[in-house]
C-alpha cells in the first residue's frame, strides 16, 4: 500500500513556509504501515493539479491533498478536481450549515465566496471540518483513494485524526511498520558504518537500517515490515541488543529524546545537582540544559566565562595555570570544574575551554581544539578535542560531547 | 526560467524530518528571479530517482537534488545519476584529496567508505564541498542543468552560496532583482502593518513589500525589478529613508544582521565590555552573543542565575528582595544588573527574570511574564513584558528584546 502526499499553494514554492503538513502527514501514514512512496509540492496552477494527481495515480493507491479550497480566486483546488474526476460541483446542505454556524460563531456575516465553499464536487463523500469553512473531500477512481483537505495545519489535522485515518485502515488492509531510531553520540558515521557492516549485512531480510547524522548525534534508524506489531516490536529489539554489545557506551537514548533530557532524567532519578563553567561554548550548554521544562529542580546555574580574567575571579582558576598551559587546557578546564562546583556548591559540573573560531587558533592549538571536563563532587574527567573549522558546529559538538561525557560520569559508564 | 526541486531521501517520506532545505533553496532561487514550479520528496530508491528526474526535466530548465550522497548503503544516488546520464564512476583526485583533509582534519584513518566517496560520475563538474566529505556536482544534458548536493543542510547552503547560486546566474539570464531587508525589532507585525499602509499603498509600481515575522523580529522585505541595478538601489534607498522617519527608532539594521551583531559592533566602536546575568533566559543570550566571531573582545561572561541561592550568592541579589517582590520582578532584575556590572567590572549589562513556561505561571505573574533590565555604569533601565505561552518562543522574544534594549541604551535613543 502506497500514498502520496501533494501540497498546493504558492507559498511552498516559493520559500515563504515550510511543509510542516507533510511531514505530519508522512509520520502519522507510516505510523498505520503505509509508505509514503513521493511527496509533491505544487503551486495554485489547474493544469498542473491535474498533471501531478496523475503521476501520482501511478505511483500510489492513496492520494493525499491539502491546500487551495480557501475562499478566495486563487484557491482552485476544487475546479481541478472536477475537470479530474469529469464530474460538476454541487450546492451541500450539510456543509453550507457548518460554513453557517461556523460565521455566526464568530459574530461575522456570510458572504458570496463563503456560500460559494458549500459547493463540492457531485461524487466526493464530505469530511467534515469542524475548525474552518472548507470541507474534507474524499473520492475514489479506480480503486484508488484522493482525499483533498484544507491547508491550514490544525484544520488538516482534526480531520486526518478524527475521520481519515480511519477510513483508510478500513478501506485497506495495511501492513505493520515499527521503526526504532536509536541515538548515539561521539562515534564518527563512517568509522560506525565500519565497525557495524557486518551486523547490518546479517539484519532479517524485512529490516532496514538508515544512519542520520548530525553535528550533535548520529541516529541510526531501524525500520522491520509485517503483519504482527508484537513480533516486529521483539525482532527490533533483538538487533538492538546485538547492536549494544557493539556501542553501548555510545547509545544516549531512542526515537525523540535529547541529551539534555537524558541527562536531566538521570540528575532528577538520583536527587542531584548540576552546574557549568562555559568558555568556549559561551552559554550554549547552559541553554540547552535550560531548554527542558523544569530543569530548575536540577540546574542551578552557569557562569560563562569569557575573559580569563573572569575564570580567574569568578571561578578562582589560578592564574600561573593559564599562564603556564593557556586558558584552552587541561589544567584550566579541570580548575574550572573544580571551581564551579565549589563557588555554586552543585553535586556534578561542565566546563569547556576550546577555541571555537574562525580566528584564535595556533599551530599548536588549531582552531577546532577543545578541552572539557565533567566532574562529581570527587572525580573530574577531562578530555581533548579536534573538532572542525566552523564555529557553530564547534559550540554543537562541545556541547553535545559534553552532555554525554556527564552522561557517562553519572551512569560511572567508560568508553 | 524554471526550477525544481527534487529532496532524496527516506527520513522525510517517513515524516522524521522537516524538508528545510528545499525551503531555504525556494527561497534563494526565489531571490534571483527563478521560479520553483515544483519541489519533490522520494526515497533512496534508484528507479524512483530516475523516473523522478526524467518528470522533473519536462518542467525545469534547473533541477537541484539533494541527498543520498553519504558514504554509507542506503546512499544510491550517484549510481542512479550515472544510469540517468548513460555514464560511469571514475576516480577524482580533486575529490579525493578534500576527503583527504577533511579526515586528517579530524584525527581519523581513511576507509574503504571514504574513498568510495572519490568516485564520481564521468560527465559531472565537481562542486567542492567544504564542509564534508561528499562532492556536489553539476551536470547539462539538452540545455538543462542538475545540479546533485548532499542533504546535510549546511553542506548544501555553502555549495549554494559559494558556487551553485552564481554558476546559475552565469549560464541563464536572470532578470536583475534587487532585495533589501529592514530589520525591526518590538513592534507587533498588525500595527506596524496599519501603521506603514499608507507608505505601502504608495510604492512605485515595480516594488513590493513582504512581512517576514518571526519570534526574533519582524523583517520587511523590499523587492524591485528592472534593468539597471544603481537606479533599482536608488530607489530602494528612497523608500527605506521615508520608512526611517516613521519607524526609525525599531530598525537595529539591514539584510543579513544579526542583533548580537549590531551589538558587538557598537561595543567595539565605544570600546566598551559586556555582560549578563540570566534566569529566564538560562544563558541564550551569552550564547547568542558568543555566536559572533571575536565576541571575546568585548563580551566578559554571564552567570546563568537560575536557582535563587545563586542569585544572591554569585550576584548579590538581596535576599529581601526576593521575598518581598518575588524573582520575577523589577527589583530583582536591577540588582542582577548591577550584580553582574559590580562583580564582573563591565561597562554595560543585561539582565532577565521571568517565567518561561509551561509551568510556574501564576495568576498575578502568569506565563510569559518577563522582567528585562539593560544597565551602564550609571544608568538602569528596567521593562516588564508579557510573551506567550511558548517556553522556547518566550526564551527567543525575551533574548531578542532584551539585546535592541541595550542597543538603544548604547545608543541613548528612546522609542
Amino acid at each position: 500500500m502506497k500514498a502520496e502526499i501533494v501540497s498546493i499553494g504558492d507559498e511552498i514554492l516559493i520559500g515563504q513556509i515550510l511543509n510542516t503538513n507533510s511531514k505530519w502527514m508522512a509520520e502519522q501514514l507510516n505510523l498505520i504501515g503505509i509508505n509514503i512512496c513521493q511527496i509533491t509540492s505544487i503551486s495554485d496552477n489547474k493544469s498542473h493539479i491535474i498533471k501531478a494527481l496523475c503521476e501520482a495515480s501511478n505511483r500510489a493507491d492513496i492520494i493525499l491533498i491539502t491546500g487551495g479550497l480557501g475562499p478566495t480566486k486563487d484557491d482552485i483546488t476544487k475546479n481541478a478536481l472536477c475537470e479530474y474526476f469529469d464530474t460538476k460541483l454541487v450546492f451541500n446542505q450539510n456543509v453550507y450549515r457548518n460554513i453557517e454556524r461556523f460565521i455566526s460563531k464568530r459574530d461575522m456575516d456570510m458572504n458570496n465566496l463563503n456560500k460559494e465553499q458549500a459547493e463540492v464536487p457531485e461524487n466526493c463523500k464530505i469530511i467534515p471540518n469542524k475548525y474552518g469553512t472548507a470541507a474534507g473531500m474524499w473520492f475514489e477512481k479506480n480503486n484508488k483513494v484522493y482525499v483533498s483537505m484544507p491547508g491550514v495545519p490544525f484544520e488538516m489535522i482534526s480531520m486526518m485524526n478524527d475521520d481519515v485515518i480511519s477510513l483508510i485502515k478500513n478501506k485497506f488492509k495495511t501492513p505493520i511498520i515499527i521503526h526504532k531510531t536509536i541515538l548515539t553520540q561521539g562515534y564518527p558515521e563512517s568509522e560506525l558504518a565500519e565497525k557495524l557492516s557486518d551486523w547490518e549485512d546479517n539484519l532479517p531480510q524485512n529490516m532496514s537500517l538508515a544512519y542520520l547524522p548530525s553535528p550533535k548525534n548520529l541516529r541510526l534508524r531501524l525500520s522491520v515490515k509485517g503483519e504482527n506489531s508484537e513480533l516486529l516490536t521483539k525482532e527490533i529489539d533483538t538487533e538492538i541488543d546485538k547492536l549494544k554489545k557493539q556501542i553501548n557506551s555510545y547509545i544516549f537514548g531512542y526515537d525523540k529524546e535529547t541529551l539534555q533530557e537524558v541527562v536531566g532524567k538521570l540528575l532528577i532519578l538520583n536527587n542531584k545537582t548540576l552546574a557549568s563553567a562555559e568558555s568556549c561554548t559561551g552559554g550554549n550548554i547552559a541553554q540547552l540544559i535550560t531548554s527542558v521544562s523544569e530543569s530548575s529542580k536540577y540546574f542551578l546555574g552557569s557562569v560563562v566565562a569569557y575573559s580569563n580574567k573572569i575564570k580567574t575571579s569568578i571561578l578562582n582558576v589560578n592564574n600561573n595555570s593559564i599562564e603556564k598551559h593557556g586558558a584552552v587546557s587541561k589544567q584550566v578546564v579541570c580548575e574550572m570544574a573544580s571551581g564551579i562546583i565549589n563557588s555554586f556548591n552543585s553535586d556534578y559540573a561542565i566546563a569547556t575551554s576550546g577555541i571555537a573560531g574562525p580566528s584564535g587558533g595556533t599551530e599548536e592549538k588549531p582552531v577546532g581544539t577543545t578541552w572539557i571536563a565533567v566532574a562529581s563532587k570527587d572525580k573530574i574527567i577531562a578530555k581533548k578535542f579536534l573538532f572542525g573549522d566552523n564555529r557553530e558546529r564547534n559550540i554543537t559538538r562541545a556541547s553535545a560531547t559534553a552532555l554525554n561525557m556527564l552522561r557517562k560520569l553519572i551512569l560511572h559508564v567508560n568508553d
